[in-house]
């Protein structure tokens, strides 16, 4: 194998769909079961993928009359699945907006000892207002401030992270000593936005560092990405704009100065799995009929910041406003205006595209189809890996790993096993040296 | 069994001998092995204790020299040890003053989920200015602040615990409908410290609320305590000391108009145990050799304010300031200078004292012993249980389950299983409703 898929199972309730719960093949009182969630995490090992990974908000809205609510903390979740697996990767979304990074850094530290270096950090700068009003705040932070705090948070957790030195634990009971404090340095981090003393209250992390993902599309986070990112999820149509963000994405990376082999890029995909092709069509459609109309519109009134809910369904969307006035989420605004208005969608049309992956490519298809979509982005230079997002869960994620992943091994894209016992090895990255033991971050 | 003995056990690296770690008995590899933690979770359970316990600080100071460091984080770590066990309960140290209230509110939530309701959180306020450093500030906000910012800190959290009645989870799958939002309530909490909207972005637990514990021994503690703490962890060196903190705490909890019995006062013991009291009197004695003097000095210089780094151990202490000059840990203090005045200890004979239980009481003795004070203390007013804190790790927890458990249970003391699931219920503490499902938080 010249060049390796990554795979990546994003783990969301019972599936992706948003009517997934309502679905005949899903039970919905799972979401609040953790062995719901080791299944799958053990199912993605037994499909040798790199990861698992899990989204997270810091709000709850009305649409959780009609919408599913995870139930778990990403990270006290992924400690509990790092307990029932032993390769896969342990990837949990964080915000930098809404925490403090002495507190994340130490988390995450704990989650990659817990797992032997298993753990990622998707890193989110949160862009609800209703997040924003859970901590003491009217309104979030502007899109660019957000971004300069995360940048500046996540240079002081890689200075965390690095003040211990690999060496620095030395248990050496005869002489009493238990850390090298020669080794253990105070980062004393001064910024527009944090003062940081340090050092970590644990020792250096098996990978050194989590893996560093992240999923921000606007101007701001590819730049946030081309200098922090390891991973980055991504939300694409086709294959032209998959293949534009792909090539802007390592641009950004080699103009940080960075390998642009340092990042992988993950677009989304939702397989919509069937034995044929009929099978496939006959159950996107048995989602779509469960579609809840009001709260599909009501989100995407959100997602648009325009009240569509007095509109027809059976008629065209609105003009839409400029993306530069979305203070959000501007990315996926964008692609959902290109959407409709690229196939002329109607608003129970564009509902229905939506509800299967929240903007993501859905595909459904056989087995087949669905490795040829993989190796065909994969090749053509619009992705290094997928981030798969299973309509139905368990059911999705076991069609994936039984059906798809096969195909994939035997083209010869993707692993047979495991080669690494990290998740930096799984993706094929270094483990980085501390800055201080290299000198680069010692000051005086 | 009218009245029921409540036994913690207080999980730290391989013991709370502050020499633990080069004693030939313990592994000091293992404090950064989960399954270590995993074991001694079991162990804890093997013995039917109520719960076990991992405490916390947000820093590491010159003092890992010599002094073991945690390596985990306590709600990850206990998430792991939730997933390995059934009925122990898990209680995690958080601090107060350097978390957001939604942000941990959340997470214990989740560990409760997690658990089957098995989550209990120690409320601390972060003593030290070296945690403060780690957070922005130039020093520790001041005793009486913490303790305020504490106090809205936990009505906040439990406004969010509540903000989901029981019943709003409805999962209707044919109707669409996933949550009744009219039993999901806004907090739209305002106060000096916190503006928080809510509600929780988590269904409510499945102990309503996790249980809370607390162990601040000042008069602003104790005041703290009487008004929300469910089990109080306490360092007390006399019959006579314990008995008065047990009963200004029960009237305390009385004067914030609580049932005096819904709070468990369980002071910290160290047993060393050994088959005969020669044979435990020789392991302390072990134990104490190893003690590092210049790092047990700076460490009492540290608690005391004073630098005695400089002085003759075997001469005794100078005068110490009186108490209420002290900021951090007032009643730890307090019982320092106690106990050097009672006893006329050289300096030499209070670390040694100290070292095995940072102040807390250490009992070296036969099983039977060791029964016999802890059924003393229960039956005289002292104490509604224990907060055991073996020297060595995990020898020291095997022994105290194997051999005195079994004579606690003997005396009727002790259960014999598990009669509850939850935490809440090992405790004999009700369920609480939702303040929102009984109106009581509801204000418009
Ligand atoms: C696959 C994927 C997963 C994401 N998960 C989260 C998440 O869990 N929490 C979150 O706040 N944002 C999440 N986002 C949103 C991004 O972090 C980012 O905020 C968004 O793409 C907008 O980026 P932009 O502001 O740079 O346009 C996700 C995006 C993608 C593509
Ligand atoms: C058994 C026990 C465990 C404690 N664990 C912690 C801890 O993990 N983290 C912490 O900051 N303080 C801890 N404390 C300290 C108390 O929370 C409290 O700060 C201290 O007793 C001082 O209280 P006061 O300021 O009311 O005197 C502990 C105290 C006891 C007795």
């Amino acid at each position: 194998m010249s060049r390796t898929l990554h795979l990546n199972a994003f783990l969301m309730g019972v599936g992706h769909h948003e009517a997934a719960w309502r679905h005949p093949r899903t039970d919905p009182t799972r979401v609040a079961d953790v062995r719901h969630f080791q299944e799958l995490a053990r199912t993605a090992e037994r499909g040798t993928l790199d990861s698992v990974f899990l989204a997270d908000g810091l709000a709850v809205g009305p649409a959780v009359r009609h919408n599913i609510q995870a139930v778990f903390e990403p990270l006290t979740l992924l400690a509990a699945l790092a307990t029932v697996t032993e390769h896969v990767g342990l990837i949990a979304t964080a915000s930098t907006t809404y925490n403090e990074p002495f507190n994340l850094a130490r988390a995450f530290a704990s989650l990659d000892h817990l797992s032997g270096g298993r753990a990622g950090w998707n890193i989110v700068t949160s862009a609800q207002a209703r997040e924003a009003w859970n901590f003491n705040l009217d309104d979030h932070p502007a899109h660019a401030d957000r971004y300069r705090r995360a940048a500046e948070f996540v240079d002081v957790a890689v200075k965390l992270w690095d003040s211990w030195e690999d060496e620095a634990l030395v248990l050496d009971a005869a002489a009493g000593v238990f850390a090298d404090t020669d080794r253990v340095h105070p980062i004393d981090h001064t910024g527009d936005h944090f003062r940081v003393r340090g050092p970590l209250n644990t020792p250096r992390p098996p990978q050194g560092r989590p893996l560093l993902v992240q999923a921000g599309s606007s101007a701001d986070g590819v730049a946030f990405a081309g200098r922090y990112a390891e991973a980055v999820f991504t939300a694409q149509q086709t294959l032209a704009d998959a293949q534009g963000f792909y090539a802007a994405l390592k641009r950004a990376t080699a103009a940080a100065g960075r390998d642009p082999d340092g990042v992988k890029v993950l677009p989304g995909i939702a397989p919509v799995i069937g034995g044929t092709e009929a099978e496939a069509r006959a159950l996107a459609d048995e989602l779509s009929a469960l579609i809840v109309p009001e709260h599909a519109l009501a989100q995407l009134s959100g997602m648009t910041g325009l009240d569509l809910t007095g509109l027809p369904l059976d008629g065209p969307l609105p003009d839409l406003p400029d993306v530069s006035a979305v203070q959000s989420h501007q990315s996926r605004y964008q692609l959902v205006v290109d959407l409709a208005r690229r196939e002329r969608l109607t608003i129970r049309q564009l509902i229905t595209r939506l509800g299967g992956g929240r903007g993501h490519r859905v595909v459904a298809g056989t087995p087949e189809q669905i490795a040829d979509q993989i190796e065909l982005w994969f090749t053509e230079g619009a992705a290094d890996g997928f981030n798969v997002m299973p309509p139905l869960l368990p059911s999705g994620l076991d069609a994936f790993v039984d059906h798809v992943v096969p195909l994939l091994r035997a083209r010869g894209l993707f692993r047979h096993e495991y080669t690494g016992r990290t998740l930096r090895e799984h993706y094929g990255l270094p483990r980085p040296a501390s800055g201080y033991a290299t000198r680069e971050l010692v000051t005086a």
